[in-house]
This record gives C-alpha cells, sequence and structure tokens, in this order.
C-alpha cells in the first residue's frame, strides 16, 4: 500500500457521512453511503447478522425512525488494499461506548461502505487524541 | 467478483483454521493466521481497540493462555474483491452467542486475517442451517 493521506481522508470524511446520516436520519444519504454493486453485511449490536443490501438498507430504515444521537471519534484508517480501507473508531451514544469496524471499498470513484459492526469496548480511552490518524 | 467455489471454500477453511487455534491455544497457527504485510485490527469485545500487528498478537497470547471453548457457526463468505473477503459468523462460547466480523486479505497465496470483531447479536437464529454458505 503506497501512502496516500488524500485517498485516506477521502475515506475517513465518508466515515463521518455515515455517521452524519444517522445523526440526520437521513435516509437517502443513508441508502447512497452503501456499495450497489459488491455484496454487503452489516452487524448491529444485538440484532441478528444481516447479509445482503435489502436486509442492511431495511435495517437503517428502522433504526433512523429514531436517529440515535451517535458522535464517532478516535476513527483510523487501516489501509488493506488500494480500493479498500477499514475504519475502526470509537462510536458515542450518550454514556455508551462502542467500537466500530467500518469497511469501504471504491465503487466508481466513491467510497462506500461494505460492512459495518459495532460493538462494546472498553470505555478507557488508551490517549489523548485530537484529530483522526491514518495508520501505516 | 467472479463466483469461485474453490476460493470461497479456502476462506472459510482459514475461518475454521482461526477458531480451531482459539480453542487449541495454538500461538503458532494464531500468529500465521494473521497478516504479516498488511496492516491489521482487532476488536474484542470490552478491550480497547487494538491496531498494529504488535498489539493484536499480544491480545491473542493473553486470551489464549486460558483458551475460551469457541466453536463458529453459520459462516458466510462476503467476497469483496478478488483477493480480500469478509466473513461473518456466529461464535458460540458455552452459552453466549457472539456474531464475528473477520476479514481476510490473500498474502502470498495464503488467506490470512487483517482484521477480527466479535460483539453481542441476537440469541434466536433466521433460519435452520445445515453448512457454510457463499453468498453471492
Amino acid at each position: 500500500m503506497v501512502f496516500d493521506p488524500t485517498r485516506d481522508r477521502l475515506i475517513l470524511f465518508a466515515n463521518e457521512s455515515f455517521y452524519a446520516a444517522i445523526r440526520a436520519g437521513d435516509m437517502t444519504a443513508m441508502d447512497e453511503l452503501w456499495a450497489s454493486d459488491a455484496p454487503v453485511a452489516c452487524i448491529h449490536p444485538g440484532w441478528p447478522i444481516l447479509v445482503g443490501r435489502d436486509d442492511v438498507i431495511a435495517s437503517w430504515r428502522t433504526i433512523l425512525q429514531s436517529p440515535p444521537g451517535v458522535q464517532q471519534r478516535d476513527a483510523r484508517v487501516v489501509p488493506i488494499e488500494e480500493g479498500m480501507a477499514l475504519v475502526v473508531c470509537r462510536e458515542l451514544i450518550g454514556d455508551t461506548i462502542l467500537a466500530a469496524t467500518n469497511v469501504f471499498l471504491r465503487e466508481r470513484g466513491d467510497w462506500r461502505l461494505v460492512h459495518h459492526q459495532a460493538g462494546p469496548t472498553s470505555a478507557r480511552r488508551r490517549r489523548p487524541r485530537a484529530a483522526p490518524r491514518v495508520v501505516h
């Protein structure tokens, strides 16, 4: 993997757009954020494992009926391949902190989600953090 | 993505090898299962987010000191790119059922982990299942 700060900023922007869509309850944005050519999957805490675009989008339609006030923190890009990357981050929902995996694929120039999982993490922060980082 | 049953069987085999290594407390196998060229990350339930091979391998060294009797069920391949795939599956640990994301990358011919996250899922099964499936 060649270090490409522009690429990684675009991935972090897509990641933040995902959480902005959740906060806004914006199903149009959410739908556009998910890959349409590649297969997708999603694991919400306490839900069955969802595989396939129809089930994944339907789950977000349910969740966004009462948009959770989620904020993402400490997002880090783990650049696996040229057109694909993981982002790991924390999700803050009230007093709850979750850890999330978001997998992005570049489809026709846009970074789009192919997978999301959120689950419990330790509450403690490992270090003070100011800005998103790229891991290389 | 071209449908390639041989490829997908190899990915499911790597996925089962990962859980076999956990059950056996086999750190040599676990170390070999993780990518060594690509960056890696891991999210264990209740742990901080781990990024980087040293932290990930150290976490498994801690966990495998008392190997959990984990079984994987209902593994499904979500084939994202030619040399990279997600597997989603359930993890059965005693009476606990977790949902897991395992991200595999082909490195020098072998399918190796670049990411693992496990977290709570619903206990109910969506449908009876007999064998691992490939999603296309």
